[in-house]
């Protein structure tokens, strides 16, 4: 091989693929012109789409895949049978060195579990952790582990805190992100053992002087912080709780609008605004869960996602590769592991 | 002491005590016109201002209290130092048999620390919990543990369910509602050990017809279970990571409604539907938090709330009293230990 890919893109996963995939990768290549894009699914039928598409075309080449792994696989099946899957070769690239990462709209369990066994956890990390951008009152906001790991101890929330920092400075583009760790309180003695444990040995980190501390569950939506630390049960159920509210929110606001002549005409007087509003929360825009920690760059759009919210996943994907991500998570964690005593770092366990 | 009072109240906690204090039991003492109430506090501020209260004066006795405990101080202080504080005297009468339950709208810290001391636990129940009631799409819905217990095992999970069941029949009326453990996966595969050996405990036992198995966190503002259970960590990051949503998106709204005067005359347009949704959502309304577990009712109300969101704490705490709460715990927990084998409610931690 040459010249490497920037990404291996699975073309066959999601609700609405190829179609979104192609039309997606139509708005990535304008964003990204010099990318090549290793493009894995049914040749034939990818093909005569890709021609249909001249800006993708530049820049993609096709792979075949006679396979697919449905929503429903399993992990463990996904592992033995999808060996000829589109998911699979795509990771196989990333894994082979051939492509930089890897972006992917199929099963998510599948995905995490074929991208750590074939593309493999870096040797300087215990364990990988899921991450996503999200909207808050002061600018977007890095959240990890969302879900990779449901238990976690102290030296994986500090390994999560390097990661997040790293994360931070290549997608949002920030200099020097604050990052807390979420717990029941934000006072020094709050919470368990373990969230104790990573705070000592943060404060004390070659990036202590950005840790603000403990953060709470309300200080995610308000930006406290840039990255917010937690372990994967309770990232994913904060995630998930959040997003759960703001549905709430917008289904009553439906109901609102809708519940009167007067209420419709407010509508219509208040739509460009709100329209604003929704544009400035659209899910589109935080599309891509990222997985941090291997080999390779590793992003998961949503499965019913639009060609927009593809085009943003790759976006993330690209960040990522043009910065180095993974060498710059390898001099933050080999500055860690200088000073801090290995007794902070050994796991602690409730 | 002749006949018991239903609550012993701490005139002197919170943030606009003992005002909102007195003019929440003059709404209270309207609704509950049999109830009697043990107020505790600065005999000679709460004497002058109860004797302008006529309804509340008629339900009240007063107990002299020459201390209070400050929203600063740490629960060990205020076990050491609070003897003769309000609270401490308040919570003193629960543990002596004298009132069935206390409302408190002073230090949190300190009023669960004193209740777990003081009032002590009860002998079926390993750890005290405490719950909230939150708006949903589909109603009320109870969620504990919401911060008693950072770590907690699957023991202490089955008897949060058994007190949470309890409770939604008290509080909500509810005849048998459902209920769901917090988790990062609806399938039964999901999850740590941890939830798996509660969930399996629960399916078997006697409101095992009513388990709804895992939920995640979306579920919650979904009113997909009326009661979610969950440990205190995860239950008070959700907590808060909802409300902190629920915050964004009114300080958003209020930014689109003030954006333009087209959306300004919209807002007054469909403003009566948006009040609507104001005071259904009204944070007064879910205000009080509840220690269960206890030898006695233990009702925190808000510190910042006003008159009416304490006549709402105190409206949990007399439906607690008036529906024998802690008999029906006590049934249900003796219940639960029959027919469970004992290896099951052993605790398993990660």
């Amino acid at each position: 091989m040459s010249k490497p890919f920037s990404l291996a893109i699975d073309a066959m996963g999601g609700d609405n693929a190829p179609d979104i995939v192609l039309d997606g990768l139509e708005l990535a290549a304008e964003r990204h012109p010099q990318a090549r894009f290793l493009l894995v699914g049914d040749e034939a039928r990818i093909g005569a789409m890709l021609a249909r598409r001249p800006r993708a075309a530049k820049v993609c080449m096709i792979r075949h895949a006679p396979d697919v792994i449905s929503s429903e696989m399993k992990p463990t099946a996904a592992l033995r049978q999808g060996r000829q899957s589109s998911m699979r070769i795509a990771i196989d690239s990333v894994a082979a060195g051939e492509s930089a990462g890897v972006v992917s709209a199929g099963n998510t369990g599948a995905l995490m579990a074929l991208a750590k066994i074939v593309v493999k956890t870096l040797p300087e990390i215990d364990r990988p952790a899921l991450a996503a951008i999200m909207p808050s009152a002061r600018g977007d906001v890095v959240m990890l582990d969302l879900g990779a790991n449901v238990q976690c101890d102290a030296r994986n929330l500090v390994e999560f805190a390097v990661m997040g920092d790293t994360f931070a400075r290549a997608v949002l583009g920030l200099t020097a992100p604050s990052f807390g760790l979420l717990n029941v309180g934000s006072e020094e003695l709050k919470g368990d053992e373990r969230v104790r444990a990573a705070a000592d040995v943060l404060k004390d980190s070659h990036i202590g002087a950005n840790f603000h501390g403990f953060v709470e569950g309300h200080d995610i939506t308000a930006g406290t912080v840039d990255v917010v630390v937690t372990d994967g049960f309770t990232g994913n159920v904060a995630l998930k709780t959040g997003e759960g509210a703001l549905k709430l929110m917008r289904d009553l606001l439906r109901q609102v609008f809708t519940s009167s002549i007067p209420a419709r005409m407010g509508y219509l007087l208040a739509r460009p605004a709100l329209d604003r509003l929704r544009e400035w929360m659209d899910p589109r825009r935080y599309n891509g869960a990222i997985l941090l920690g291997l080999n390779g760059v590793v992003v998961k759009s949503h499965g019913g996602t639009d060609a927009l919210g593809f085009a943003h996943a790759v976006d993330v994907a690209m960040d990522m590769v043009t910065h180095h991500f993974n060498d710059r998570i390898r001099e933050g964690l080999s500055r860690l592991s200088a000073p801090v005593p290995a007794e902070k770092l050994a796991p602690v366990r409730p």
